[in-house]
């Protein structure tokens, strides 16, 4: 879990997952790490994780690896990669877990990997960034009922997939763990609980072991003093 | 152009594209069919239209298509899929045009194209929703400059990442028709202009010959008496 120097990693063959050395308690349990590192635990695999601070994040060497100075980043020999609907859908190719086989199955997985980070995510965002930094604002009062209003929407449909489904494209897949991260960034409000399909959902992606070794990994590196974590 | 009935046009074994009969004028050029369209003609293939009004995307069957009753949808012998990324990256499996053969190129371009719909596309849209829709609001008038700093920064460091490259993988590829159609939604400020390079790249994209095509076939369903299309 310490800083790691890439070049020894990369002889090491290990895959280097890059992420942030501290984030505030909020969002501790909600950094897109979770995604790269509940993906690999699932697939079975081990990685080493580099820690990038403020600074090094807005040098050129690391806009190289992740243009916008984000993170998650992922390297492994011979591939860099940034994003993390990308970096999942890499990890993705070697799982059967992960990506079915089948063009129409692995189709399905994919259309809803990119529901659950453009069609939901940004109504989730707008509404978390609403309430966790702006909730004071005189124009944030006046627009969260509206912001709320068109993410219940998308939540209502989700509930309706997932009426008489356990995942959301048949078995459990690649998809299930963005959709489950992006919900989870909703976990300061009660709009995942009103809806009990989306709720069983969201709490049986939770109660698979990897997600809890990847979840206890991300708090130990962010929150080490951290009561148990959720 | 016209209505198709599913089971015929799958019997023809053409691809369908499923999308709205009509837009407002201000959404002409910038509804997603476009990026489907414009990934069909660079790979040189051809395509049917169906059509879904509103009633219709409400009911259960449209739903099986597409879950949250949105547009496009795509079909053909034997595969179902939504979302404009998904879509675009299943046609692009077969076209060296849209994507390169070799695990990094290829993940190159696809981190590229989550970055277009996940890093990009919602600073976009939100500014684009108020400006659309809400300029006149007290919030919106408080709200505009932060988030017009938070698109300024992304397409900052968008066009640094343009300044020595033709389009953003390499050669151009279905990450580039994401992008400038993430980017096409700001056509109403002078943002993009403020970037050389970025500017650069629009222009670049916008001159393609597919792109072109695409956009008169939607122009010409959407408006069809409209003076040429931009």
């Amino acid at each position: 879990m310490t800083y790691q120097n890439t070049t020894a990693v990369r002889q090491g063959k290990l895959p280097i997952l890059t992420t942030l050395p501290q984030v505030p308690p909020f969002a501790v349990g909600l950094v897109r790490d979770l995604r790269v590192r509940w993906a690999l635990e699932e697939a079975g695999e081990k990685y080493q994780v580099r820690l990038v601070d403020t600074e090094e994040r807005q040098q050129a060497a690391y806009r190289q690896l992740q243009p916008f100075g984000q993170t998650p980043a992922y390297q492994e020999e011979g591939l860099d990669l940034f994003e993390s609907g990308a970096i999942l859908q890499h990890i993705a190719k070697r799982s059967p877990i992960l990506m079915p086989e089948g063009e129409q199955d692995s189709a399905r997985v994919t259309a809803w990997m990119f529901a659950a980070l453009n069609t939901v995510e940004p109504h989730v965002l707008n509404l978390a960034d609403i309430d966790l930094f702006h909730a004071d604002q005189p124009w944030a009062v006046q627009r969260r009922p509206a912001l709320e209003e068109h993410l219940l929407k998308r939540l209502g449909e989700l509930n309706t997939w997932l009426k008489d489904r356990d995942y959301l494209a048949g078995p459990f897949s690649v998809a299930d763990i963005l959709m489950a991260t992006v919900l989870r960034s909703l976990r300061h409000t009660d709009l995942v609980a009103r809806y009990p399909a989306l709720n069983a959902f969201l709490a049986r992606c939770s109660a698979r072991p990897a997600f809890k070794r990847a979840l206890a990994d991300q708090t130990a590196l962010f929150a080490p003093e951290a009561a148990p974590a959720n």
